[in-house]
Parts: C-alpha cells; sequence; structure tokens
C-alpha cells in the first residue's frame, strides 16, 4: 500500500537531493539520469525540474551540503576552549581527515566533486574561502593571547596556511597522495605551518 | 631528393622523441598513434618499437626530459652564491613559472603531464623527491650559515616546503587557479615558510 504523504517544498528538494545521492553513490554521477531519481521518488522528471534545473544543481546542492558539515566542524574548534595552536593542528587533521575519508568511501563520491570542481567553480572558491576566514581568526585570536607573532597578518595567514595543505584537502591530491610510498604527513606539516606563526627574533 | 643518414641509437631515440612531442603538441596525445610517428619518421611501426616498448614510453621519455630540464634549473640556484632565504625564494618561483609556462603554452602539453602522472608515478615521485632534496641541501646549507634555525631537520623541511607549494608546482592546481578570482601568491608563500625557517624565540 502505498501511503501519499504531503511534503513542503524544501522537505521535496532534501528527498530529491538524498535519492539521488544514493542513486550517485551506487550508479555514479555521470550514469544516473535525472529520469532514474524521478522513477525512484515516484515523480515526473518534470516535477523533479520545478526544484532542480538540472543534475549538476542537484550534485551542487548535495556537495554544498557536504562543504556545510565540514565547515560547522571547523567552526567548532575555532570557538572551542583551547590554545590557539592546538586549533591549528586540529583544523588541519580535520579537514584533511574529512576529505579523505569522504573520498576513500567511494570512489563515486570523488567523481560527485570533481564535477561540482568543475561546473561549480565559484562555490568551491567561496567554500575555500570560509576555510581560509576560519584559519585567520585562529591566527588573529593567537596572535593576541601572544601565542603568535602579533606582527601577523591574520588574512594572509589564514591564505598561506589554506594554501600549505592543498596536498591534504584537495580531492585530487589526496587520492594522488594514497599511491605515494613516502606520504606526506599532515602533522608534520602543521608544526612547520606553526613555526611561521610564533614570535621570531 | 631524400638523403639516408645512419644515425647512432640514441640519436634515433632522441629524433622519435622530438616527433612524437611536436604530434603530441599539435594533435594531442591520445590521437597520435606509434604509426603517426612513425609515418613522419619515414620509419615502421616496428622499428619505432625498437626503441620504445609503447606510446606511454615515448611519452614518459619526454617527460623526463623536461623534468631534467627543470631540476637543472633548480641545482643552478642551490649551487648559485647568495643567501639560503633568496635561493628559497627563486627555487619555489623558478618551479613554478616553468611548470606555468609548460602547461599554459600549449594545453596538449597538460595532457601529456597527466598521462605521464598517471602511467609512471614512480618516475613522477622520483622527480618530486629530488626536488625536495634540493630544498632540503638549501636549509642544511642555510642552517650551518646561521641564517636559519639549526636545530632545522633539513630533510624534514625540504618535504614541507615542496608540500607547501603544491598549489604552485602541481600541474591540475596550477590549472584550476587560473580560474581563481583571488590567486594564491607564490612570492607570499616563500616569505611564509622563511619565517618557519628562521630562528624562533
Amino acid at each position: 500500500m502505498n501511503i501519499r504523504v504531503r511534503l513542503t517544498p524544501d522537505e521535496t528538494r532534501a528527498r530529491i537531493m538524498t535519492v539521488a545521492e544514493q542513486l550517485f553513490r551506487r550508479i555514479g554521477y555521470a550514469k544516473t539520469a535525472v529520469a532514474d531519481i524521478a522513477a525512484e521518488l515516484g515523480m515526473s522528471p518534470a516535477n523533479i525540474y520545478r526544484f532542480f534545473p538540472s543534475k549538476g544543481a542537484i550534485n551542487d546542492a548535495i556537495c554544498q551540503r557536504l562543504c556545510g558539515e565540514s565547515e560547522a566542524m571547523v567552526e567548532a574548534i575555532v570557538v572551542s576552549d583551547r590554545p590557539a595552536a592546538d586549533k591549528i593542528r586540529a583544523a588541519i587533521l580535520a579537514i584533511h581527515q574529512y576529505n579523505r575519508t569522504l573520498l576513500s568511501d567511494e570512489k563515486r563520491i570523488h567523481e560527485m566533486v570533481e564535477v561540482a570542481m568543475n561546473e561549480s567553480w565559484e562555490s568551491i572558491e567561496a567554500h575555500c574561502d570560509r576555510y581560509k576566514s576560519m584559519f585567520a581568526r585562529i591566527v588573529a585570536e593567537g596572535a593576541a593571547a601572544g601565542e603568535f607573532d602579533p606582527a601577523l597578518d591574520p588574512q594572509m595567514c589564514g591564505k598561506a596556511i589554506f594554501g600549505a595543505c592543498a596536498g591534504f584537502f584537495h580531492p585530487t591530491l589526496i587520492a594522488q597522495c594514497e599511491r605515494k610510498q613516502d606520504k606526506p604527513d599532515p602533522a608534520a606539516m602543521a608544526e612547520f605551518i606553526l613555526r611561521a606563526l610564533r614570535k621570531s627574533n
């Protein structure tokens, strides 16, 4: 027996995203058609298009959700009560772990992320900018507390920290890293970065 | 009138690489067949295979030549007579510039490099290791000269410097960088790295 429940537009959007994500993970992004998502939901494709203009837009929304999830995790580190150096270490490891798990968990996710990076460059760039800002806040806080050099420019440091961790954060580099004999160590990079943030003579 | 000149095996290898590189640049790696290279040289494909077991092996040899060229450029900086900090700055900018010019010059080159990265991971990793060693040598020299912290582990620093510059050295990230509003600045990264290398309190 089918029970039809009336969903709000937001709930319908969320349902479409959930089902699309399952299909993208199972079949792959390229091989999933909007018609497949519609069939799975018992909706018409035209109805899907009322909520999302394209398959790419659905993927985008899913990736935004993943980005939001990882940003919330780093935000929790930023506002936590511990020395700024520990926050830098924890944030670097958390982003690396999140992205690594996301990608290694399911090869399909890699495909979704790559599509998002190619098709929705601006939203990915905004996501990266939010990470840079969070690192900048930690640096400003550490500088104010006398833990880091007060002469530092927090914005520039936020960019430098994020840039220096590209090998640990970027999906393509994480995937390549798995093949390396001599794997780069995010904890060692965190210590190297902390050296740059502390007061120099 | 065709003049047949007898070439040594090394000269023949070099001729094959030169002609193959021209075709890869003009037609693209994927669309060039060993038969095309053979035709251009007036050789039989079987003759090509006496020198290279596959198209991938030719591409590999070309990429090795490019790697050798850029390594020689960095080696010249390492052995030059100037402060270690200047060498770090110069080496970072030189590798970035070399890779950027190589890739932006010709989109086709990007394809060749990506193929080499996928198919000949070990030789690319050895190339990266040589860069790391060169950075380590500069750090050791700077530490011995009192310019950098004598407590530094040069090998670890070499890896950290190379890792921190992934965004400026890696072909995929260089290509993505071109699309960014807020382009990362290799000179700013060099200064950030130098902060980490100098003596701390």
